[in-house]
């Protein structure tokens, strides 16, 4: 499985995504999910990618035009003039390859499926966010519904209906991914650190922070064990049940 | 779909489930999932059904004997002479129901299938608590895995991970059950008030406290807003990540 979620602040974008791949629990590996095209000033886009990792890769290999010799790519991507353009791109090749998978063997196109969260902005234009369906078609973030997950999305979604804020800084932003993943990962193993990381600064159209979150990262370390303690605390803060009702 | 969750402690078993059936989100009924067998002082039998209603309201009215006049019902669960062999007996009774309702259809038997959560004590022997599933065998709850959680269990598993122990009081227990509700029923639709609730302490083969939990119940209503807030502060309570990093 996989954990990513893509969230939109008033301050920009925040990418995080896990680097687990598994087929089975005694066949799990270390993959990125998170990829991006930059031209800094004038546009950022940025992919994760949840599902089927061969129909995944393949998607980014076609988007980044790797059947053409290096100097003849041009990847479509970066000449599309809008991000709902860039979307239509992203989920028509997705849908393809999916597919030409299904076709190629006997399985039904869900074996094959995948879903992206595709964010970023054209200089001049709004920042956004979709979420892409293994149909091709796609969904933008909106004030209401103003982050994606995908994946193994529902151990971490609690803390994020709760604590998500439009204006929030990016380093708040950053400290709630890291809970919602901590949650994630201390319920299912199918979700593993290390975690790729990305800020985009609004109309900055660049990325502006890219880390990955190794096993050892302390922030992380120190933010798991704090939510411990801070969460029995908030439990114990709260009123007990009167047995007597 | 449903959510249950039977926790084991040291003072004896809290059960908790909710009330919500649904065949698509246009048609959803409120039915009772938990029912109860006690003799007191002899024994007491609490099961809670997670999955196709047809199948659990039919798992149980074979446990009562309905087919008989009431006069005639001695159901055998109420003669086994321990709890592993109810466990066996709600087990058969689970696994003929799903296959007698697949051969009468063309469909698979996984559109029948439903998992149970089965607690309870014979007097001079250990209370204890099962997971049935639909084959009809099950698991034992042990110190290293006191609870069991069924139907829409991944919203509210990270806060049971987190808080529960094995020494906590049935009202801190039952406060956990509240919150652990809460965040699923925050997160999903098909999980609903009202909650059933009971309470059987260890080595009094009798249901101690049963409540139903209505939707306008104070202490829950206490309990939502006030988790809500004691997250949020928990949350600001942990550090900032560091973007110069």
């Amino acid at each position: 499985m996989t954990y990513c979620v893509g969230m939109q602040l008033n301050a920009g974008l925040i990418f995080m995504s896990d680097t687990r791949t598994n087929a089975g629990v005694d066949n799990i590996s270390t993959f990125r999910k998170m990829y991006s095209w930059e031209v800094p000033g004038e546009r950022v886009i940025t992919v994760m990618a949840a599902g089927n990792l061969a129909t995944t890769q393949s998607v980014i290999s076609q988007l980044e035009e790797r059947t053409k010799a290096l100097q003849d790519r041009r990847p479509s991507i970066l000449e599309a003039p809008s991000m709902f353009q860039v979307a239509n791109i992203i989920g028509e090749t997705l849908r393809e390859t999916i597919r030409s998978g299904a076709l190629a063997g006997a399985n039904a196109e869900s074996q094959f499926g995948a879903t992206l969260i595709v964010g970023g902005q054209i200089a001049g234009q709004k920042m956004c966010m979709f979420l892409i369906y293994p149909e091709g078609n796609f969904i933008e973030a909106t004030t209401d519904t103003p982050f994606f997950q995908s994946g193994e999305t529902k151990y971490g979604r609690p803390i994020l209906v709760r604590a998500y804020e439009p204006g929030m800084s990016f380093a708040e932003a950053a400290k709630l991914l890291m809970v919602s993943f901590d949650s994630t990962l201390k319920a299912n193993l199918s979700v593993g650190l290390p975690f790729d990381f990305q800020i985009v600064r609004k109309d900055e159209c660049r990325i502006a922070h890219n880390a990955r979150i190794e096993a050892d990262d302390p922030y992380f370390h120190e933010i798991s064990r704090g939510w411990g303690t801070a969460l029995k605390q908030a439990f114990r803060s709260l009123p007990e049940y009167d047995l007597s009702l």
